[in-house]
């Protein structure tokens, strides 16, 4: 029985543990990515470990997120990151370089092997065919001081890739139809491989379009094999070096297997709220919109660029329509601005923001009230775009700039226009505002500004949990619920005692005041309470507010683990009719904790409504050692 | 005795008053402008004042300013001023075509023509010999009526070039001269009017940049004349049938004279925390610099980027060094996206940003803590970057892009490189993304976002005006002290509630609560009060807070209209010593106003310290109307 890609990597990186489904392992990481609004925190706890020089082959430090830069707090942040990395040999790609995943990819990315980084989105990586995850900064900065990572090996999951895809139907719309199939929960302990004779047809970009977005799904990753295309994209990239051909064994076997045949998928479009909730472009309907914006490290390739500017070259935006146009990186921008297609661009209207995250975080370009704004990003969350009454749709870049043209959502197929674009046979490669690190660290300076403050770290863990209900939320609550990250709140990433008062904020603007009174607690949740974000902020601000443990029905996967990484306790209904009978203050106390971690369940009893329920706690050996010590920042100066 | 350039647009335009130093006039305005911060305010003034059409020879909205877009509050207004332009015959710029001082110059700009704009750097147009000047936004509005615009008739100041710059000393340089000689209060009541051998050498974009910056001086306004550089300006804008040749008659007569030799001039700064602070940049000396941001309504032309690019070809930013470049214009931005200059930049290292105010107003790139900034802007106020601890120094683009390089503060003629940029023959010209008005207003319904409040109205004078000193503040208070105009209060600009709150919020926080604590009262400022922008905000906040009397030792021109527009008091200490013995919390009372308001002076009795002063109320037959009336729009309806 032959191994799949991911079999193949995890063998190949295993420093603990046995590889067999559900069980826990160790890898070892080669390389991390981190961005500027988790990256000062993870930069933080890699200074509480006292090394001297991180471990990994390569790790990277992007400026991608607090682009717009409205108080002291973004480049004080910026200049934190730029000289603790040169301090710990960490590359630094400085503001304007681009999207940490689209930088990552083109510059940085190698098949078969590992990489973690604190952002959701990092399996854009697998687009090459590496093991690329997102984790809490925690995790990053424990991989860089050269610690295994440790996941619970998943599910692997084969989507076979048949026929070819139509003109106007993209990359986009193989993953929103893989979301449309399998939900946001679908990917839950499971790790996507594509395969199939259809994998040939799509690009390097194309399929990291695709493992990009895997994230929504719940995955812990998505991974392509490594080929001919790949090679190509190695080559055109300057690396040809860093190609290596990765493919899975003839008999590679898979716990599930999926099959999407191209020739019939249509262009697709999530409607709001969830990336999910996918319906194809023309049963939508002719909608008028008011916004298009098209970038994020989901589309925003060259290739999803020079196809965009095609579509609009010799055409206008419609007048009631704002069209915004992020590009991924300065390589993208740079090549559009030398051949001719940026101000193509431009001529027909669009606006050029800098190459950032910029509206895909809500970090700018928030549509007008009841507005209806078309995205080529990968999550249109409810509040995310900054409107709480906007209406976002994600879609392809085609999709997107076709109906920028008419103002209203239109099938890019009734354009009629020719959208070849040819890899470069070399992309523009200068790698000057990635600065490289200091070669003897301890000559740097770290420079600190006001606005960062300590993290905080929890206590070991008491005989038992006690408190109040402090929250009951309802299913799907993402990090954004839980921590919101809006351009208000966004700079104050690593000032976790003033993003605490803002936890909770679009659900229940007294949680942290309740919190407090109530000398922190215990946070109730439904099924898949977590998805999105890998930001430990979601962690940081209730562990800040003296939350002890989070009793949900079902976790979403970088969530729960940094919910452990900080000492808070996952606990998950046994029934959850449970969930119902619960109300917000009840008062719950779970004695002898520490023996009931060991057995897996827990026994919690209602003292305001005088009754007891179950939970599990799905925990490992190391999880529970975690637990105990308060956190593993905690565990790792214990030893 | 001949006309200078002035004298002959007052005359042809004059529809009320007599032309005499110190008297008031009313003119014709041909054309007018606003932007989107001042704008909403403007339009909604238009409004109340129920007409179905502007009567000026052409009026254009622009959105420029809130382009950040963080809530639903900036695309709500863009919104709503899209649609009143349409409805009511003006025309409407999109977001993205570019900042209104700059546009308006490309293409709208008329030699000879009146032009008020709700933008204190209106006077850019007076490059091609427009008499163009900052006002309010109800002055705008009530241009755009039709009705005429009052001013007091200024100065004359010729500023007499001779010889020719040197290279790598620039436009920039003269007006920093400029303001070096004469401080932001030496163009109070005047304006300037250049000539001299030394302009044939201008182009129009180095002459807007120096009328542009005039509005620093205090000025009313500053003009050039039209000629064989400006015709050559309208060839390449397509609008030769719009040129018309504007020159003072040769025997024309000034009320001052100022001579500067552009031979002997050098490279100059203005240093923290005002433009007028200036010096050699030689004499500076290399100090270290962390940011340069080019662009602004100062130098974003294509002329001035074309400059920046050739300085910056080949050529690495320091890596110590973020530079940020944002295009004055959408023409601007596809040429240089066009000939290569763009890609030069991003090559280099450069930020782009949006054809927009951006960092000029404090929409975004602020400073980290502590750092030094070099901005090819108008003002280095303290705090308009968004970091209170900066230190911005205003200089030409040619000496942000040497430094930029160096990463320290350069003298620009220490790098040897030809800057000789040519006027292209033909400008790139697209007026897609200017909308014309409807065809029939009566069928546009005008969209209106829920932040958008009515603005606050003031109540007939009273027989006294009696209240307590709510601040006093020294001197040179800016509009950005009285009204903070920072990228979080920005958006709120169609929000007087709201915004009051922040009133006075940089120099003290106590301000709103003790104003509504004490049901209004009086503001005691120094000399030169409100200077800055136009904002009328800054007379509108107070308004809704009661402020009833504003006490200084001078005002600003703009400001001083705006308070009168708005029924609220400017009055001047007859004694400055006077401003000494006042302090916070006195209760002060002028009986007898109406009386007082014909006299031109007042007794202003003490109660709190038992004594009386003397003060000045400078108001024209007019002005005493509008203050009676408790602003000009009461006027306007009682007629």
């Amino acid at each position: 029985m032959g191994d799949n890609l991911v079999y193949k990597i995890l063998k190949s990186h295993l420093v603990e543990g046995t590889i067999e489904t559900g069980k826990e392992i160790g890898i070892k990481i080669d390389r991390t990515l981190t961005q500027d609004s988790t990256g000062t925190m993870a930069y933080l706890q890699l200074e509480a470990m006292e090394i001297d020089r991180v471990k990994t082959k390569k790790s990277v430090a992007f400026v991608d997120h607090n682009m717009l830069q409205q108080g002291f707090e973004n480049a004080d942040d910026h200049k934190f990151i730029q000289t603790v990395a040169s301090k710990y040999g960490v590359y630094f790609s400085k503001p304007g370089n681009g999207i940490c995943h689209q930088v990552f990819l083109e510059r940085f990315s190698v098949p078969g092997e590992t990489l973690i980084g604190s952002d959701s989105h990092t399996p854009t990586a697998g687009g090459v065919g590496m093991l690329a995850i997102g984790a809490g900064g925690l995790d990053v900065a424990l991989a860089m001081a050269g610690r295994a990572y440790y996941i619970t090996t998943p599910k692997v999951c084969k989507i076979n890739l048949v026929g070819k895809l139509k003109p106007m139907v993209t990359a986009k719309d193989i993953i929103l139809e893989v979301l449309r199939r399998l939900t946001v929960k679908g990917g839950v302990s499971r790790v996507f491989e594509y395969g199939g004779e259809g994998v040939k047809y799509l690009s390097v970009p194309q399929r990291a379009t695709i493992t990009n977005m895997g994230a929504e799904l719940g995955a812990t990753t998505s991974i392509f094999p490594s080929d001919e295309r790949t090679l190509e994209y190695f080559k055109a990239q300057g690396r040809e070096e860093d190609y290596v051909e990765f493919k899975p064994d003839e008999d590679a076997v898979y716990d599930e297997e999926i099959t999407i045949n191209l020739d019939e998928l249509k262009p697709l479009a999530a409607k709001p709220h969830s990336p999910d909730n996918v319906e194809e472009v023309e049963k939508i309907g002719k909608i008028k919109i008011h916004q298009v914006a098209i970038g994020s490290c989901t589309n925003s390739s060259y290739e999803d660029l020079m196809k965009v500017a095609k579509i609009l070259k010799g055409r206008k935006v419609h007048k009631d329509v704002s069209l915004v146009i992020a590009p991924g990186s300065r390589q993208v921008m740079e090549m559009i601005a030398r051949n001719g297609a940026l101000a193509d661009i431009i001529s027909a209207g669009g606006r050029i923001l800098e190459n950032s995250c910029g509206p895909c975080i809500g970090m700018g370009q928030a549509p007008g009230t009841n507005e209806i704004s078309l995205r080529t990003f990968n999550r249109n969350f409810y509040g995310r775009s900054g409107t709480l009454t906007a209406q976002v749709y994600l879609v392809s870049p085609e999709t997107a700039a076709v109906s920028a043209i008419y103002g209203v959502l239109t099938d890019p197929r009734e354009l009629d226009v020719d959208l070849t674009v040819e890899m470069p046979e070399r992309f523009l490669i200068d790698d000057s505002m990635i600065i490289p690190p200091a070669a003897n660290g301890a000559e740097v300076e770290v420079v600190r500004g006001p606005n960062i403050k300590p993290f905080p770290v929890n206590k070991p863990l008491g005989e038992a949990i006690e408190g109040k209900i402090l929250i009951k939320v309802g299913d799907n609550i993402t990090t954004d619920h839980i921590m919101p990250s809006n351009s208000k709140l966004l700079p104050f990433r690593s000032n976790i005692p003033y993003l605490a008062e803002y936890c909770f904020n679009t659900v229940d603007e007294e949680f942290p005041k309740r919190a407090k009174e109530n000398n922190g607690g215990i946070i109730v949740g439904g099924n898949n309470y977590g998805q999105g974000s890998s930001r430990e902020h979601a962690a940081l601000a209730p562990l800040y507010l003296g939350v002890k443990a989070v009793i949900a029905k079902s976790f979403a996967r970088i969530h729960k683990a940094n919910l452990i990484n900080n000492g808070i306790i996952p606990m998950e209904f046994a029934n959850e009719a449970d969930y119902e009978a619960i109300d917000l203050l009840d008062e719950l106390v779970i004695e002898d904790i520490h023996a009931n971690l060991e057995k897996g369940k827990a026994e919690v009893k209602n003292l305001t409504k005088n009754y007891s329920f179950e939970v599990n706690i799905n925990l490992t050996e190391k999880d529970i050692k975690v637990i105990k010590a308060g956190g593993k920042l905690n565990l790792v100066h214990s030893k």
